[in-house]
């Protein structure tokens, strides 16, 4: 008996809770080999690191990794090397983005470059950035470190081309999913992708969790952008509209933009170029949410993760499986 | 005929112009491999990268890795990438320290976070850094990408000790020895090293690159921060003092603090853990010049630069190896 028998998914359960449960002896193992690589005789470096890896993170990427590589047979010492190396690439993005977004608050803290400055925060991002590789070579696999070399120049494209794109309205469709595509599913793919790999799955089944992981990244980041303009319930108090104010422009303004009755499109002309003022992000919020673009951009967002489902029927069923269908869903209709 | 009968080297030339002419044909070749990897659909990364690769390196990084593939047997098409991976790390690693420390100037060109701001520069320094690891992986040597991950992580270390030293000027010899090993000679030390690796060469030979570069990288720092202080003979006009000015304590700095009368520390102790004003410049520069500390600074590099030619002494003779020889002298010498 691999699995401890004490684990019992309540209903009440998120999926993704409901997977942190049926890989809690794999996820603590990852715990484990994340805190040994954030030691340094640094000080400053575990301070930065640990305030934000420990400080509420979901551990969603890594536990793509281990699902995929649970389902395709056996998660080897060398996946969860992997799993923990995926979260320091998303960890290290987080510190360099907080500090292009000029960002304060993350998962209700405070931000890393808010406490200790910028210029720690890109230093240790690079620092993490660089222990992830540490921790791909120990996995031994070129394959691995190929891919996720690759996926992190998609990942640093995407985020350059949002910066390109800022206070740019009308970036269209297209871009917006680039965009989103490299700065956000590449490392969802990449994640599930690889622990396949190193499960030594079929080439089916490693394409099958390269789908889902692609196709779920984008559910992930659309529900995203959807929740930054209050989502189809916005909570009173909730802090909407950062995106509006640091210049990005995601679905929902895209959509805007596209339905913009005249008088609209004269608004949307006037406050794309120039810094977007508070009062711009009550007008904004209206049109945005007065169109529907809301709704058009969960429901492109629940087409994502139609496909991200489908993409799994190629694979026996297992607990762990409904879990990841269910992750699908869960990511398009959280609240927050 | 290999070698192209045309090449020359003149009396007049520097050591770094006669390595790059020995090995032009190769050099070529790294040109090209840089040039190829800065490609990318978004524009900006492409225009940031050239305005920093292309303006003014000298390439002394890949240099090294060639001259020491070349010693050792042959520059393989491996170690053509390895080369070019090498200048890309240190090409982030320009964009990042360009950040932290807030510079409007490199190779007398404006820096590329003054033209297209602090953001471009973090972003695509990531770029950089996860190009180069791509690069790394096209060598199919796990070896070298193992030195060269520890060593990513190293240099961050580096940076980050030297951050989290600034404004601090009671650091010690010992911190700073780790602080300029760490950023500076740990890159040095790899890409001559791996250049040895990628030919196949021998431990032994591989360990002489090693320490080598590591000894080079050492006399290489600790002249650039004599010259920061004007050097033995400060050119009327040139800029001294940056690393005053961003709270940098380097062994000028140090060395003149070990040696300061009562007076004089009582000068340190006040302007050290505040921000360095223009007028504190000239009292430290006079106290730093004044107690032989410049002078002291240089025969430490002097020291390092024996120890890398005498880890040079058990490899056969060439005109290579004389020339890293040379080099050793010349980063201590050189008066820019």
């Amino acid at each position: 008996m691999n699995a401890p028998a004490a684990i019992k998914i309540a209903a009440f359960d998120s999926p993704l809770e409901a997977l942190a449960k049926l890989l809690a002896h794999e996820l603590a193992q990852t715990e484990i080999e994340i805190s040994s690589h954030m030691v340094s005789a640094v000080g400053l470096i575990p301070d930065v690191a640990h305030h934000l890896v420990d400080a509420g993170g979901k551990r969603l990427r890594p536990l793509l990794t281990l699902a995929a590589a649970k389902i395709c047979g056996k998660v080897s010492p060398a996946a969860i090397k992997l799993s923990a190396a995926v979260e320091f690439i998303h960890s290290a993005t987080l510190l360099h983005d907080d500090v292009v977004d000029g960002s304060g608050m993350r998962r209700g803290l405070r931000t890393a470059n808010l406490i200790w400055g910028d210029k720690a925060s890109v230093l240790v991002g690079d620092f993490l950035f660089a222990r992830a590789f540490n921790m791909m070579v120990a996995t031994g696999s070129m394959q691995i470190l190929d891919i996720l070399a690759a996926t992190s120049s998609t990942i640093a494209e995407g985020e350059v081309l949002q910066l390109a794109s800022a206070s740019r309205g009308d970036i269209g469709r297209e871009t917006y999913d680039k965009i989103i595509s490299a700065k956000t599913a590449a490392l969802f793919a990449a994640a599930a992708q690889s622990g396949a790999i190193c499960a030594g799955a079929s080439d089916e089944y490693v394409a099958a969790f390269c789908e889902y992981g692609q196709e779920l990244g984008m559910a992930f980041q659309l529900s995203d952008d959807a929740l930054d303009y209050g989502g189809l319930t916005q909570e009173l108090g909730k802090s909407v509209g950062d995106d509006f104010r640091e210049g990005k422009p995601t679905l929902p303004m895209i959509i805007a933009i596209e339905r913009a009755s005249d008088a609209e499109y004269g608004f949307w002309q006037m406050v794309l170029g120039r810094k977007h003022e508070e009062e711009d992000l009550q007008t904004a919020m209206q049109y945005i949410r007065g169109c529907g673009a809301i709704e058009a951009t969960l429901q492109e967002a629940t087409t994502r993760a139609n496909c991200a489902k489908q993409a799994l029927n190629v694979l026996p069923n297992s607990e762990i499986k409904d879990c990841l269908i269910e992750l699908a869903d869960y990511v398009v209709n959280r609240v927050s």
